[in-house]
């Protein structure tokens, strides 16, 4: 009988590795009561709003409570105001975008996810570099698409190069979560030139695009020549402005992506007129403040914050010799476990020896194992603390 | 050659109707400047925001602008004080949910199309009630669904009974957009039946249900027994408490509700846990605030405005003796074009003889041909000066 149900689904891991970490860190917190843990796990943004961003949105929510202010559906791609917020912010690195481009969403989760609606299910070739985000594996299971896994490691500076095959799918994350590892130009240039050869359709993820330090770095893969015939790009405030509660991003789409005769952004705009509603007006205003001068300026503060903290953690890898990827360009430090450990034995002994937590690396895949990550978003005080400690033990 | 992108996408129509409507109508002001056109096609609220729903989200976001009561992340499934909220409000009609049956999102049009992920492409069979709110067509025209069409008309009140064959998912929306007209318990409970027995699901639109005012109409399918293994409930604010632009709504998947061995409930918390970050904290706050006693009664009060207007448009109707459904339970009023006209001949004619703007109705679908709609969310005066310029050509 046909199956009606997308039994896909049933692929899906429990992925427990973030429960795993919890569970380790409690039961060592019981059995050691009087030890302050350092915890340099945490995966989100920890400092307060930009106040322009929530300026606005306060502002806008009182236009509701009075009939002559009060708005209804706003346009379903995104208003106006906020395409150009992003227009004007991406032209600062030379790309040029047409409102037609852009829309206006909740975040990188969503878009990235729906955007899969525009593919076939069960024929795709996928292609994910490893280690990797999950939610580029999970989506690619629901849909029953094929996925090839691309070794990153040492060797190529976790910033896999583009196969000898073809394929369809590609996502990629740069700079990186979990590896904090950013393509510079010429590297993604080989990805650009790759998927036009084959056809195939690059997911960008541009999360983490604010914290890029290098001059070589593209903010964007539409400064790559090229880009605009095979690329989508997703990107949000999360990480930029700290809207991870507030939910804001945006998703470009170019008009020249075309497969098997059919616009990529036309089908795009179909799905999310039909599928999505828009994002809030009052949240929009937030992201038009939050990438205005003065909000990016109040933004930047931020991530300052944060790269003092990457610092005082790659000062301590640098000194005693461990290879790391990210932390330059990255609120995430990617580093080899020391004396041959896998990732949970380094766990366990950071945990036992100095109270202090962070990710293994093979939480997120096969070629992370050996590999452990730390983040930047506690505080300087508890940073500088967790790295006297790091430094006795490594 | 394997297709690799969506082809469905090709099988979607452009919709017309609001398009039509709009250039008709300026058509006619340019021919006639000194008009007065009055629009009763407006489908989108129109009265300000509860305040208390306002103050709290206000009140939240005030705390993403400190330090201490910063918050990022939130559960993708919603906060346990939003789903409380939920099961409060529901619970007053008799229904008896456990959190984790709900899920808080950004409105019904999101989770009615996205739960579509848990259904297999291309082999259900759907059954759509025509006239037909367009979301669940298209939809299911990108999924390759088989769309089996249920006609409405003056013999069935526009409520549908159950067909005598199987069928695999069903989209009911009672009160109806665009028909107005609601099921009471009966024929509620024979679409669950039906469902149950053929192993069908009914994806249950309740985004009117604050509207009803009759005592034998179902807020919630949930009041009907046997409900929990054949349904899915979604509902928004947006119609209960103005909230189209701030984007709030729920979605009940029963615990019980289980097909080809797979339950879906855990398969929408995949879904959501995957693809959707969670409604921002400070709208679930406005949430938790619009369906608290005294939100629902500021809520109440812009609802018994707009049936102020309802009722001055059933009086004509009444005292002309024309066919109608709606009103009583909805802000939707659908009723019969008078003279045999169609309902192209009667926009037209409306327009031209009294400069009222409404719907034709066979913008909802085939059986919605001779018939029209108008809406109750302009204002009192404006709705009164309207229906005393029907009266002259009724």
């Amino acid at each position: 009988m046909t199956q009606k149900i997308n039994h896909n689904y049933k692929k899906l891991e429990e992925n427990y590795l973030f429960t795993e970490i919890a569970k380790r860190t409690s039961d060592y917190m019981e059995a050691h009561p009087n030890e302050k843990i350092i915890k340099l796990g945490i995966g989100d943004v920890t400092r307060p709003l930009a106040h322009k961003a929530v300026d606005a949105m306060i502002e806008s929510l009182q236009e509701l409570k009075k009939g002559d202010s009060f708005r209804g559906y706003g346009p379903e791609l995104g208003y106006g105001f906020a395409k150009q917020a992003v227009i004007d912010y991406l032209g600062q690195y030379g790309v040029e975008l047409h409102a037609d481009d852009i829309t206006i969403g909740d975040g990188i989760g969503s878009d990235i996810s729906n955007i899969t609606d525009l593919f076939h299910k069960g024929v795709n070739k996928v292609l994910l570099p490893d280690p990797v985000y999950p939610l580029y594996k999970a989506t690619s299971l629901m849909d029953g698409q094929e996925i090839i896994y691309l070794e990153c490691n040492e060797a190529n500076n976790f910033l896999p190069a583009p196969p000898d095959f073809a394929s369809d799918m590609i996502y990629l994350c740069s700079p990186n979560n979990p590896t904090g590892a950013a393509f510079n130009f010429n590297q993604l240039q080989a990805w650009v030139d790759y998927a036009n050869k084959h056809n195939a359709v690059i997911l960008y993820d541009a999360a983490y695009e604010r914290f890029i330090s290098d001059q070589d770095k593209p903010h964007s893969i539409f400064q790559i020549p090229g880009a605009r015939t095979c690329a989508i790009e997703f990107c949000s405030l999360s990480k930029t402005a700290g809207f991870t509660s507030v939910r804001a991003g945006y998703t470009i789409v170019p008009q020249e992506l075309e497969r098997e005769g059919m616009k990529l952004n036309r089908m795009w705009q179909q799905r999310q007129t039909t599928k999505y509603n828009g994002a809030p007006y009052h949240v929009q205003r937030g992201l038009e403040a939050a990438l205005s001068p003065e909000g990016i300026k109040q933004a930047d503060e931020n991530i300052a914050y944060y790269k003092k903290n990457v610092k005082l953690i790659t000062d301590v890898l640098d000194e005693k010799g461990i290879y790391y990827t990210g932390g330059h360009n990255s609120p995430y430090i990617w580093f080899k476990c020391p004396h041959g450990m896998n990732s949970w034995e380094f766990f366990d002994y950071m945990l036992d020896t100095i109270h202090v937590v962070g990710t293994p690396g093979v939480g997120f895949g096969h070629f992370g194992e050996g590999f452990f990550r730390l983040t930047s978003f506690n505080t300087y005080e508890a940073t500088k603390e967790a790295m006297e400690r790091m430094r006795t033990i490594l």
